[in-house]
């Protein structure tokens, strides 16, 4: 039998490697109820070529809800609908890069976003962040090394907001900062925003494309993280002139749209008032979660770890006692029964091998305390192991 | 109000330009029925990441659709579900080509397609067809003409079977000595076979994936027309190792395959039954409509145009007497209430400008008819003015 999803379990293992929903926080009805209402209400509209910025029910839709959680709601005219954000970004790639160019991102930085950036004849340069987000002192060195090479960057890919691995969110400052150089230097910045609706302490900070100059942001918003990965759907905010050579791409021509049936579907979600349930008890959820990592963490954990819990998103990194190795430490995790991505995933160079990243979305409390406490039983180990006190 | 659909419609014309299905032929119940089906049967695994090459369901069912319409079916290990057509192209051009490759097209070929190519740092280069389809002995002309020039061509795109715009099928001679020329010279040749459920008299011809030798060809196929274009789902048949390398891309990656709900939907079209009903309904209708436009061409069109029925697929194409240029004649043709698109859109250069598209998808007969009868007057009162007996 051929897989259905993604995931592949293995047994006996909580694999916190997935970056991946819940199925029990799906919400399966929500769309049952939304495709049979799009299919009655629009007919066979809801089917063919769609309008090549997308549905405007779902555009419509997008910009209110926008006005609610960010600082500033776009203009119809400055959205275009995507099918999801790895697809916006690969779009972005296509039609705002030419083969050469130098992409930044930060370091680390969501592992396939880089994979999509690599499939492309790209140049690319990290810059470290701190807690506060982008150092900007440091992308300023990165950029005054390329203009000594006779070259500039021509887009800065980041995820401002509960970040890809680490969880952190950018301060306000740090926003207007890092838009304020890509405004001056020329540079498109592409804002991963996918976890806004994600928040679980308090509101989403401001997005940078909300405080920038215009067209010097490009945020790319999905539906993956607050209703379901499997639509396939999301959207771009950008200005106006850049969304209309989104639209007027061959591909967008072509196809009428990306997604159109799916994007009523959501359009309907939002209509009857499924998004706002849905999102609220994914908060819920994923807060808890989150508090119950922590806490285990924080009580099964060895001296010398050190993690912060994070305002939202799905991922809760952790920094091991310098000198341990996440990628060594992982087979011994594996055989006590959790696993983790290695924080090296995520960097574009000097990876620091002392981290790693744990997601908390895909299981309940109580899985979480326990994949902390074999997690803190395998550092344990691996501690002793490479002081020397005990042998494999 | 924000439009749906990428369809506009102009009040007094029948615009026989868009290359869209009727509504009225749309599969809107059995989707109904796929889509509440889907979500009672898999629950939420529906809805989240998807294996990278497509929902199992919908691959085996492909592959046991293929043994029926194809001389030879696929492996599931050669397929990779994509979310249409057009992506299908938009994703070979970023995984299998490289900035200043050429890449050959018929002239004329689907002026789309062309978009997508041109939104690459590609360089395209046409080959004339005939009425059996590529000619061979001009692609061996262009190719050495690269060779000598130190180039040699990446990709040829190319519409073998109910070809838009010119709806001519080519002979299987034709497709071997093509495959054999790919083959001989290292070209992926990349099949656009959306028509094959399309054809009216007799089965579809083998493709040319299917008499190729492997990995000379990938054959993209969609349920754009089969189904419905909104759901923007398609697949493509590669071999193994070039199936295994888009699967190994960052888009399919951190995606989780492309479109995986709407892919279950379709398989569950396919298993119900519906797909085979809904196609059966197209050809009737379709084939009823390629008559009823081809009568009233013969019925309406002044002496010297030329045209022949297509056996398959959307598209009547028209040659007016020579001298008479196609997008002179728009005017008067869309004052006569009939639009279409002139041919020179489909050409890569040398436009013959006395030809023409006529899509016959998306009217009733009895409004073809009539739309042939407002193209026929155009056409006669145009001739007499480019032959000075009237003037505007």
């Amino acid at each position: 039998m051929l897989p259905i999803v993604q995931i592949v379990h293995r047994p006996g293992i909580l694999d916190l490697g997935w970056g991946h929903p819940d199925l029990a926080l799906l919400p399966a009805a929500a769309l049952q109820r939304a495709t049979a209402t799009v299919l009655e209400r629009y007919g066979a509209s809801a089917l063919t070529y769609g309008a090549e910025r997308g549905p405007g029910p779902l555009i419509e839709w997008i910009c209110a809800r926008l006005a609610h959680t960010d600082a500033r709601a776009p203009d119809p005219v400055d959205v275009v609908i995507t099918a999801g954000a790895s697809q916006a970004l690969d779009l972005l790639c296509t039609l705002c890069t030419s083969p050469g160019d130098t992409v930044i991102v930060e370091s680390p930085t969501y592992h396939l976003a880089v994979r999509i950036l690599r499939d492309r004849p790209l140049e690319l340069v990290g810059v470290p962040s701190d807690a506060d987000g982008v150092d900007i002192d440091a992308l300023e060195i990165v950029l005054a090394r390329l203009a000594q090479r006779g070259k500039r960057a021509r887009m800065l890919y980041c995820v401002p907001t509960h970040h890809n691995p680490t969880g952190s969110c950018m301060s306000l400052e740090r926003r207007r900062a890092l838009a304020a150089v890509a405004a001056a230097y020329g540079i498109l910045l592409v804002e991963d925003d996918v976890y806004r609706e994600l928040s679980y302490d308090a509101p989403a900070p401001p997005s940078v494309w909300s405080v920038a100059p215009p067209g010097a942001v490009v945020r790319i918003g999905s539906f993956s993280k607050s209703l379901a990965p499997g639509l396939r759907l999301g959207y771009l905010t950008a200005d106006a002139s850049l969304a209309q050579r989104l639209i007027g791409s061959g591909l967008l021509d072509s196809g009428g749209g990306l997604n159109p049936f799916v994007g009523l579907t959501v359009a309907e979600v939002g209509a009857a008032g499924d998004f706002d349930a849905t999102v609220a008890r994914l908060r819920a959820a994923y807060r808890e979660r989150r508090d119950a990592l922590a806490h285990g963490l924080r009580d099964y954990l060895p001296p010398g770890c050190r993690f912060t819990a994070p305002g939202g998103g799905f991922f809760q990194w952790v920094e091991l006692p310098e000198g341990v190795d996440a990628g060594e430490l992982l087979p011994r995790a594996e055989q006590a029964g959790v696993s983790y991505l290695p924080g090296s995933r995520f960097y574009l160079d000097a990876p620091r091998r002392n981290t790693l990243r744990l997601a908390f979305s895909l299981y309940p409390p109580q899985q979480l305390v326990e994949a902390a406490r074999r997690l803190g039983k395998a550092i344990d180990d691996h501690i002793r192991f490479i002081n020397g006190y005990v042998t494999d």
